[in-house]
């Protein structure tokens, strides 16, 4: 395996030492015990959240990507959950806030623990990972190998898979039925 | 109100005088009778199928677009609804394809009656509209002041709405329940 | 041609007889004098945002929906266009914070001049028409026959046409040359 | 680090292990003379595709997705870069018949070297990981921590990374233009 892909992987194991387990299964717990969940992401994070939908739905858990066309509203009981790797977006902010209002909790996923995203949510799941925030460090030598967000994103799928492996288990869901969820228009 | 917005309603009036209502009223079955509905169609008519798509999932039924990231499969007692205004295109006719197999029945609207994608349809719904098939006749004084796919799309959005309210009635479905399924999320 | 049918495009030329064709060509000399240009809207609105979008690419225009994968960051000389039929969504006007933070202008449409996005907008067109702010009045013979946004969405499909007709001709396309912009992966 | 993330990264990496880095260079080698870029892909895999053309769109080349609203038609000296994981989807082979007959070239994205799309394309870069196509061998100990095509998906954002990085090399692009080029719309 030639010299960047192993570094990359390297850079993404070093995330993953870094990861707080607990928040992880907190995040879990809010998931498993939410009526309706959606989810959010702008840019490249969203494309992992929209990955994250899907296979909630394959779990036969009432997920919806906002913006899809059968999104449902939010209230009591739901869980909006959002990405903002650098601590915070527009959008994100203020889809956070119709949420709030309407009485949904909220589970944030992050790099910046301290961020105004993480501060005013219910849960937050720190990914401690180079963003767009921090992606040009003093010294050159502590920058990710991945451009800008690169580094937070690849965390990102990697650690929605294995929270989807474990809400498999947590659920009973058995493999074929999450397959037999899956779409075949394509 | 000037002449090009007049011009533009008068030619869409024209598409409805010369509409077949009881295709209309042959696809509102389809939909009422339907199990998940899937819905797909490119570019702009694109655009008016997801419209339709969400009026659909307010009305409470299971409607789901193809390409978001909770669409199930279909198959037996199902329905998938596309569009081909010029009488096929190649997405769609792959869909079609995988549909059929699977068991699900087809709903075309088109303003083709004999196209490629109406020929394999189970209903065929025709918007007697201009589209990119024909925006170019040989007489000038026969083209449509809106270009292109145009008409034909601006005719979908109304054909929609009114199938909508056909719908509505059908199935009994107060104005306050279809609001209370619109998304808060925006 | 049915009741509804008519009644739907009597209801539409009724709000173009309200239109002010004033700011109509404002915010066509708008769209004609900016650099790059990014549109946003949320639900049925965005999609008549997002078919907007796609001719004025036709036109050749630097046109880029906001959320799409290939989309430009706005500065100074840029034109920010969103949707806020009822007044404002807060997605809506987030981003409008930000682009007029970074020196770009904003066009609002929407059917509440009053409202939060025109008043902080460089140009409004207001589309005088029932949306989900004032669909439920306290005469019903008031109400449209189009259900909640539909008749204000109904009425930007119209109205994007015959802009893109009047921008065409004070841009000087030919009308091959936007067929021409067409892509042909559908 | 927990056993899960270590194996899906363990995972990943004998999919390196067997990558044919020719085959990657010669990707990277028709990205990088292609006039146009269009990209395509369904589902999980799809997003990859999106978060790729991202980053194509962040070095300045002509990208676009299919189904954005801003998509040019593809012709002779434009490249057509698809995923088909499990060897063939519907659209993706219809989309693929359609740019050949336009002359357009076609990089085929693909855990199957034998399947249907790698036969028909003009490039192949194979990705040697557990899709859908093989997500149920007669041994339960050769499956992937990851279901169905995650294996795959997971392997596409490392390597669509790690090109990216040869392709900002190879044109000779600053980190700083890339970010640049970055949208603020968020």
């Amino acid at each position: 395996m030639p010299d960047l892909y192993a570094q990359a992987l390297d850079e993404l194991a070093a995330v993953f030492g870094r990861l707080d387990s607990q928040e992880v299964d907190q995040a879990i717990g809010a998931i498993a015990g939410a009526n309706r969940i959606a989810l959010y992401g702008v840019g490249r994070e969203g494309l992992q959240i929209k990955g994250f939908a899907m296979r909630l739905f394959h779990l036969g858990l009432k997920a919806a990507m906002v913006g899809d066309m059968t999104t449902p509203p939010v209230g009591p009981g739901d869980l909006l959950i959002v990405s903002a790797g650098p601590g915070a977006f527009s959008t994100v902010l203020a889809l956070m806030g119709v949420a709030k209002q309407a009485g949904a909790k909220i589970l944030v996923v992050t790099a910046q623990a301290g961020g105004e995203a993480a501060r005013q949510a219910d849960h937050v799941l720190v990914i401690p990972a180079q963003t767009m925030a921090n992606d040009r460090p003093a010294e050159k030598a502590a920058i990710s190998v991945l451009p800008m967000g690169s580094l937070y994103e690849g965390a990102q799928y990697v650690l929605f898979e294995i929270m989807i492996l474990k809400l498999r288990d947590r659920l009973g869901i058995a493999a074929e039925t999450m397959r037999g969820n899956h779409t075949n228009l394509e």
